[in-house]
């Protein structure tokens, strides 16, 4: 965490009060971990979200998907969208290594489950990717079941940005990019709740690159960066909250992340998968619940722009983060990527 | 009243206990009002759905839609999918009539809300529809807004069903259809629910009707009904409870209205509009709402499956009366459509 | 057609070619009508998009609709869902003129197509609209059959944006907004193809305006205008093409709308009901069909960045035209909505 | 394929004539491969749907997915959607060996398109799953990617039914299910064109069960069968044809998958995943195809009713001879279901 994030460069995103940490896990309870592969033409790793303390399969949230561009192989959404929930941590990896990843949560679940499979049903697992073909020996398949298993060990509160855990080997604008997270502050009836945002980042065209309303991409010119030149490859947005709100809000909010998008200069080209999840911390479903009728409790929809904005601001952030705290990284076939450090005094900002 | 409903003919629709009139109605708050117009080519009408017997647009309710096959022009359910309320009654009619009838529920709406487009902001009509142009001279437009404010000041619990209201001019596999309704008691936690519908029958090819397993369409042959050989047509399911639901559950139970469709002999056809619209009296928005987070309550969805059960036999139920209350018509052109009463002995049950 | 346009001020939007006249009627066939009623409280009015020169209930065409935010009430888009096609023009008036705007245009349909109702089946209406109440007395109904016959008479290839047609009574960011319209070049096998776009702009808080990447809004500090602070409103986007597309890719292209939405400083509030539109003039449904096998051109998808791109600036400058075109405005109550062109000076633009 | 199948009964689904075999295999070029594995308590096994005989990943076929309910784990669909396209075979298998099976499909996928990775994009391998856990230890983990490998390798034109492959541990309505297949002629133009349909099923309420309009479930009456009273388990239902279709109209025929399931007693519960996805071997999209816009071939609209039909009576014939072709199995813990073969004569047909 040595690294200068983005508001450490003088850039505010919007004028929201962000969480203590600026980070997805100032929602109570979340937690993040890495696993890194960073060795010659393996450059991929994974990202394991942690949504509660608690035993999240007997312990469901109330969770939300949404597909902005869908040329991507998430997995898990289905039963998200019809139930409403989710009953695992969040994974992300390279799109090559779903299956291994999906396989490996599985395993997890299980581990601490018995009842699964035996006198209840299965498990929902839910696995996102970006492509990362362009540093990382993909064909390789070199995520294995440990490596998820060792992000899930390594989740804590504080985690690293940028080129790190699924984030290893992915790009954004033409630069390094890689894992991102930011969160805000928004008051209801009088009481603080959070959204937290981490993103992995994968896509957009460098000349269309917007830094908090300045054509970044266009100032910076640089044949070399310049490789990637169509819109593919891929963002993963996870949005966490503890505000209160039923699935269909949850929905509404999370779409609120294709703004931030659009704020950095995405068209949402045809090759990029873009999905964004999000769930909250307050409302939990009991595997075994015993009553027929259960409370919940939701936002009174008239104060919900309160919370797009605060999603929209913190993706646009957490993205900024994921670029600004990657390292320049060199991968297959000697492939390399800058980091947008090394174009920060082109920008000129003051 | 005095029509023999489908129970009178001794058919059983499932093994659950119905409700005390078996209508829509049991439904505590709802309310159904019907505008008959049947007068040579003029074979066409108005039901209405009072939803409940407050103020619906300051208490709006927790609403869901389901097209199950789009050939249709019901309006008001780009709304209830983005903010899952209701805050009109539900209008049915004939297809060219929406517009006029559009136009009377937001006059009626306006007339004790005098706030609306002045101090807030305006109001999401729902309106469906059924091509009655078989039987009506549904060219001629002949509902006017007037047989709407008379639809809602007719609006009792109890009500007619049949060749009546919206349903006078309508058909259904190649009968004589119209308006239908039936009910299901739910028991949760100890209490009972009510599930209700109401259904605007319009639908079916006859030699594929099937009356509760029996192959009913194939047993009665006879030439002169078999006007209407191609399923176009269109079925709007209204389903109301007192069960508290979520948008996102009720759009599950709502769904299950296609399962009375394929049990009556349906398969959807390409003209078929096959709209299902739900609401629960359980769960109320504020449109003046103060607090910020507000309370609702919803089902524990392992339970969910006696509702799913409720809905998909209450719907069948509903079909089966629209066609066996409504009288053979006679309409536009000479044409005419005999009721099912007519070949009931032909079906030899028992 | 004396008023400036944004290009006219030095504002240039992305790097494609403009088609002819940056208008929508770019689209060969294409035309555009507006009835304007500016009178004292009564500021309202019709826009009508004639889609193409035939008779369109018989050669309908390939279309798709697309809600971003579904807090509106447009009608006819659960049919162009189903089928992915368009039979009528489109209208776009005043939210609570939609039934009036409805019922106008099914005459006009009947007035030319005998069979519709008679020996063909029923007719989809599709009406758009937007909230114009804070300058308009919308309660008062305005909008009579003859207004929407009027705008479908006016009907050409050239016409005025602004506060105008249905634009007439529309706010965006806080300044006068109404219709705007623009248009792009996309080549495609050495052809040149054309997307044109028109929007009804009635969106968007004051400080959030975002103008080509600069902070307009936050530049632009005055009370007097700052009225509206609640993102609610609306947007219609209506984009057209010749491109061949299939009801898929144009599906996927007009979602791209909604990246104009969020250049210009949007974050899809709660209250804004966003919805696109867009048809493809290149393949043609015949109504009397009488091959069962038919062919259609659709473009290659790997092409298809290209169309998003033009979709996306085109929205942005019709939106921008929108309110660059509008003259300042009086209305309902003394409330006047001041043109974006008294604040040009101090945006200081080279 | 020395079993009876349901026409060996005396049952006839329809009236429509079948294709050659009867089988999804009818539809030329399509092939399905088993791996069964039937050993104590390990019940389960891969069954694959090879679409076409040459390299699915550069000659993709356009293609749709429904979920009807989303109780379920099937992966691949976010792609389906957006690009309506499929580029792998098929993968049906156990709900917690998707990951596994799903990591072989994509090494079989890069064993013959060295491009995937390096110099183009990944691809997305579609894999559908039900839960065997009552007959099979599903926690055990027992498919292995050479499992899938060898379901490939055995694809051929004819092949068994009932309990193997990935139906080897299923169960449908109480007794013994799996995997079951049928087929229709649709004439158009007056050329023959075949739908075909492949079901893995594993769902249904014994009492509820419908026998071609008999309600076989009560009548027969067995204690020991009745092991399963709960709507849970899924069915997949995989439907090919050779009829030219888009992917609005590929949906809009899949849909109708619904109605076979209601015909045969469902009322889709809660616990069911039910997910149906259709692909046409007509329309053939070039990976690297060099021409920007690009031919297809597509229904007459007002001719699909036939396509309907097709897939609804295929679909229950499909179901009913998954049950009819399958042995009573015993498995995991001593559990058992049996044939429905062995309560024939109870049910007394004729």
């Amino acid at each position: 965490m040595g690294f200068k994030r983005i508001q450490d460069y003088g850039v505010k995103i919007g004028n929201l009060k962000c969480g203590k940490n600026n980070l997805i896990t100032d929602v109570k309870g979340v937690k993040v971990g890495h696993t890194t592969l960073n060795n010659g033409d393996i450059t991929t790793g994974v990202t394991t979200i942690i949504p509660h303390e608690g035993n999240i399969f007997k312990e469901k949230l109330v969770t939300a998907s949404h597909v902005i561009n869908g040329f991507g192989k998430t997995i898990g959404t289905i039963q998200i969208e019809e139930l409403g929930t989710l009953e695992t941590p969040i994974v992300l990896t390279n799109t090559l290594s779903v299956g291994t990843a999906s396989d490996a949560l599985v395993d997890y679940m299980l581990s601490f489950n018995e009842d699964i499979g035996v006198s209840t049903g299965t498990v929902n697992p839910v696995v996102c990717e970006c492509n990362d073909g362009y540093l990382n020996d993909i064909r390789g398949r070199h995520i294995k079941k440990e490596h998820v298993f060792d992000s899930i060990r390594n989740a804590d509160t504080m985690f690293e940005e940028g080129a790190v855990g699924a984030g290893t080997g992915m790009w954004c604008y033409g630069f390094k990019g890689g894992i991102g997270s930011s969160s805000r502050i928004v008051e209801l009836d009088g009481r603080e709740y959070t959204v937290g945002t981490l993103v992995l980042s994968n896509f957009g065209i460098k000349k269309n690159f917007v830094l908090n309303g300045i054509k970044a991409g266009q100032i910076i010119s640089d044949e070399e960066a310049a490789i990637i030149e169509e819109e593919k490859g891929s963002i993963i947005m996870i949005i966490a909250t503890d505000i209160p709100l039923s699935y269909r809000q949850l929905k509404r909010v999370i779409k609120r992340s294709s703004v931030a998008l659009a704020r950095t200069g995405s068209f949402s080209g045809n090759g990029s998968g873009e999905v964004a999840i999000g769930f909250t911390t307050s409302n939990r479903i009991n595997h075994y619940e015993e009553r027929d009728i259960v409370d919940m409790k939701i936002i009174n929809e008239n104060m919900i722009d309160k919370v797009f904005l605060g999603v929209a601001d913190a993706c646009e952030e957490a993205i900024l983060n994921s670029m600004i705290c990657a390292d320049t990284t060199c991968g297959r076939d000697g492939h390399t990527l800058k980091s947008l450090v090394e174009y920060w005094d082109k920008l000129d900002l003051k």
